[in-house]
């Protein structure tokens, strides 16, 4: 039987082409930083996979700085601007659900001496009337995600660009686009609204173990690792070639498959809103179309997931990340109570997820829920 | 014409088995945090890496976090190390000779107010002597390469930790292990008498990204990335399947090449000597068998590279960190004069390099001498 995979928010199945450009990069294995024939060849698939990145978020390639993943783009950025804007302002602007690679930097600014404040996002949407009015009283930065990964929100960034620039702030916009890059209908709006913005090549069909931060040009972030001076002395270390390599091959493919998902999504919602008796589809007004947060009053999650997971289908209990830990702030700063939370699971979908695999889980998921509900 | 590869010290090929691995672990394509059965097979895979670098460690399987590379360990350390015993002592003892990855975080604690103690390797000797008067001063922590990525000089670790216990200063010891990890006769010695210590996947012919730092059992270091929880909370971040399985497997690998390694290095050293009135051999008394640094007075090191390289032969200026940076601290801390350092290239030897391509490159290597004097 073979698996049923969506939790492709947690991570995506890497795409063949990803797969077959890390595999030739390995191959290349000279040090990027050599200045032989082997270095120089590795240099230049780390600079083609830097275009190609740039050319999708709508960049310039020399605002691309790799990373080793989503997570630590989150932390170089968060860690880095309150270095960088300490003197001026020690306010952080953040909201209540952010993902853990935000909230727990912030929340260790905090012990420090920051302070910190976080917008609601009742309904998963971004309350810009109280960000605004944040704004008025001064920040060092803000800290506000592109797409909450648990209920695929989408907030609008572009009216927090309106809000900084109205406020006279002078507020620096860090936005961890690494559950919404590529998968939003406007894609150029990252490096339009935001100054620094995380995303990860695992998301979106690379391989796990790589990540980038958009850094707009003209802010001088302090170096995260120190070394021997890579990534324009922003991150030491020697480049993961090959998933750098499979990272810029996956951009150029996902945006091939958006309007796949987002079908597979509105399939998945019609068969699910048929029962709405028994489940409740928690969308929010404005979302990506990959990710499905579902409610079942009274089935635990875990139980849920692990029933499906003997019919091989893979879903989450709410993030990956969280997924060995407590209950998820998110939800609950998305408006749900602790009883709905408790039986919340987060349906992701991929590009190489079908129609037949959707209408599987729509029937598992329906009849597990008659089963264990009565 | 095939290209023959001296540059292992740099990045080393990677072994075959270990990119089989790698391509394994990545069609794994489970988030290692989800406990469906696709994230508990990821979960899996990494748990099994850790076994096979514990035992080739000769530590226990909990001691090793996965990192995203040898400087990211070593800043992990380093920094770490700095945050848990600034209140005890604010007093660093390290060498003259550190990886940058080292030597710059040092050199940010010593703006930080820190105090740097940098003790000699001359000759590619660490001065035990000194470092004991140092250590009775007291210090927070030591941080002492097993094996210099320049000179391939081999530091008597087993003597620093005698230094340590002698000084009853409790200071920890950190060792950059990444270029010894694997090449020394006695592998026991790291774990026996370091604290922590940091590897490298891609010197041992694992890929590029991944990196460990052993860390013994009751040290508490803070995390060095916040988020998910990942590595027992010391580094979030969605971990490397991939790169991790191949750590895992090309630590076993590598053993096996040790002794044919060191034939190698024998055979270029017998080639080279014979030149004896053109080319100087740097080698220090203890040494690792991958790592010859080699002198021609008066040819500048990069023509030399750009000479060997129209002949498909890759060696380095120094290090490849260092390839595009200004003259090397390490070789100066060695003994050599500024002249001699211009002149002085590395060539590291692999597994996959055979006796005939010592041949060649020491012929080539001779040749080029020749006519470039002249």
């Amino acid at each position: 039987m073979d698996m049923i995979y969506f939790d492709s928010a947690a991570t995506a199945r890497p795409f063949d082409c990803a797969l077959t450009a890390a595999a030739e990069a390995y191959s290349v294995y000279g040090n990027p930083s050599s200045v032989h024939s082997a270095g120089i060849k590795a240099k230049a698939i780390i600079e083609n996979s830097r275009k190609s990145i740039a050319t999708a978020l709508y960049c310039k390639p020399e605002e691309i700085i790799f990373t080793g993943g989503g997570s630590e783009s989150n932390n170089q950025a968060i860690f880095g601007l309150a270095k960088l804007r300490a003197r001026r302002s020690k306010r952080i602007i953040t909201t209540d659900s952010e993902h853990p690679s935000v909230a727990r930097p912030i929340e260790a600014l905090e012990k420090d001496g920051f302070e910190i404040v976080r917008i609601a996002t009742k309904g998963g949407e971004l309350d810009i009337d109280s960000l605004q009015k944040e704004l008025e009283n001064g920040a060092a930065f803000v800290s506000i995600m592109l797409a909450n990964n648990e209920t695929g929100a989408k907030y609008d960034i572009a009216a927090v660009r309106r809000a900084i620039d109205r406020s006279g702030s002078g507020a620096i916009f860090h936005c961890d686009a690494v559950q919404g890059f590529l998968k939003t209908a406007d894609i150029r709006e990252i490096a339009k609204n935001c100054d620094l913005a995380s995303i990860s090549a695992h998301k979106v069909g690379g391989l796990k173990g790589v990540g980038a931060l958009y850094c707009k040009g003209g802010i001088k972030l302090p170096a995260f690792i120190l070394g021997g001076g890579q990534e324009n002395g922003l991150r030491s270390g020697t480049e993961n070639v090959g998933g750098i390599a499979a990272f810029g091959v996956a951009c150029g493919e996902f945006t091939k498959h958006r309007e796949h998902i987002s079908s597979l999504y509105n399939k998945a919602v019609g068969l699910l809103s048929e029962e709405s008796g028994l489940i409740t589809l928690n969308i929010p007004k404005t979302h990506i179309d990959s990710i499905l947060s579902v409610s079942v009053k009274g089935v635990r999650s875990e139980v849920m997931l692990n029933a499906l997971n003997l019919h091989n289908i893979c879903i989450s209990a709410g993030s990956a990340c969280s997924a060995r830990k407590g209950p998820s702030g998110a939800l609950s700063a998305y408006g749900l109570s602790k009883e709905e939370i408790e039986g919340t699971v987060r349906i992701s979908f991929g590009a190489y997820n079908t129609v037949e695999e959707v209408c599987q889980l729509a029937e598992k998921l329906i009849t597990t829920a008659k089963r264990l509900k009565r």
